[in-house]
């Protein structure tokens, strides 16, 4: 899990000061178990283990309350203390960030599903493992990177997230070339396939949860909104402007 | 799109009530828009016409710039107002819901993208249209029902989208059972099936996001978190619970 990095102590108020970097715990909690989920369902894809399933449904129920309670404080806390300027930009961004993370984990209960759907398929494949793996790998850095960054409010991590992404969708859309020329030249490989294919989606979809978590990050130290910009609008952006802090 | 209900007239201070009211206005025109996006989308799906892409690239831009013009809205209500209770709710839940409709729109530009492939594809195929336009136009309705219901506070016709949910889940499931065997049967139709899928996939989506708004709405007329309960779990919810307003 990313460590919290001291600079939230910038509040007068210190109770305020206390709650708010609560908050920022919490959603890193959630967040190592997101991970958590994730890591475990890229396992179970390479070597199959009805336990490990057990376990990913285990961090999918935490991950779930994790989001309810910490929607409820974000309500409670603005309620009390009606924050204001970056507080309240910082509190409104992990209440986006939860859903992000919570989506995340969602994905990551898919893939150890088809895993399981492949377990017990009569023709288990090794194709597409490859592309599992290194996809898998590279989402699961991204989503650990995005809460890091998040963490130390370190906006050039957040930046190398959304790159990432660029990166990992060039590597997704070639994994789905290749595996469409796999099934036309073997269809008894269809349905193992197939199977991979929506594994690769659905941790492709992982990736855009990081780089939204990152998108956040960017925001909150930069002031600049970079959604729907396109990664070298947002190199551009993000180059040019001070942090927040230093205006 | 859908109409606003007059009831948020419930607040002491009127020019407070007209900040609130516009706001809704905004994220009904916002889902107006998204559902704009997703009715070309399966219009390019059974007749592709390029000057439909560019209708749809326009509208999906419309709805990128309302989310961020509704989430600074959202966060300088908060700043000026400091709103509590079903007021602070209901804004909270706005910031939320901006983001289904987004990505709802996303998902309906990929739809229109895959239009896109397969009318320059050198074996244009009618395979899954009846699909595509069954579930498109299951998820379309969905999306129009939870803006309305949004509009209304209606929890009746919310809890309606998410139990379609289940059902479309169903009609994809049995969908994709179908396209498969058609990829068995004629490996010549692999690509064309592909895209279906993905299709089906983006739209199957769509209905996610018109059911996460729909759990927005209950919670705020009912006041229970219904998210990560089952359809069942939740009608009893539901029907147990009285509305806010009565308590």
């Amino acid at each position: 899990m990313a460590e919290l990095r001291g600079d939230f102590a910038r509040h007068t108020s210190s109770e305020f000061n206390d709650e708010l970097e609560a908050l920022c715990a919490d959603l890193l909690k959630m967040g190592g178990l997101a991970e958590r989920q994730l890591r475990l369902a890229i396992e179970c894809q390479s070597e199959f283990d009805s336990s490990l399933v057990d376990q990913i449904k285990e961090a999918e129920n935490s991950v779930n309350a994790w989001e309810i309670k910490i929607d409820e404080t974000v309500a409670s806390v603005i309620a009390r203390r009606q924050p204001t300027a970056s507080d309240l930009r910082l509190i409104l961004v992990i209440s986006k960030v939860v859903r992000d993370l919570e989506r995340a984990g969602d994905e990551a209960s898919k893939v150890a599903e088809m895993a399981q759907k492949s377990a017990e398929s009569e023709k288990p494949s090794a194709v597409g493992h490859s592309e599992v793996r290194t996809i898998g790998d590279q989402v699961l850095k991204m989503l650990g990177d995005s809460l890091t960054a998040f963490a130390r409010m370190d906006a050039d991590m957040a930046l190398d997230v959304a790159r990432n992404d660029k990166e990992v969708d060039q590597i997704y859309q070639s994994a789905l070339r290749a595996l469409s020329t796999v099934m036309i030249e073997d269809p008894h490989q269809i349905g193992n396939v197939l199977n991979v294919m929506w594994v690769l989606r659905a941790l492709e979809r992982v990736g855009d949860h990081a780089t939204n978590i990152a998108e956040h990050v960017i925001y909150l130290v930069k002031g600049t909104d970079i959604r729907h910009l396109s990664v070298a609008n947002v190199e551009e952006a993000v180059m040019n402007a001070p942090d927040v802090d230093e205006r």
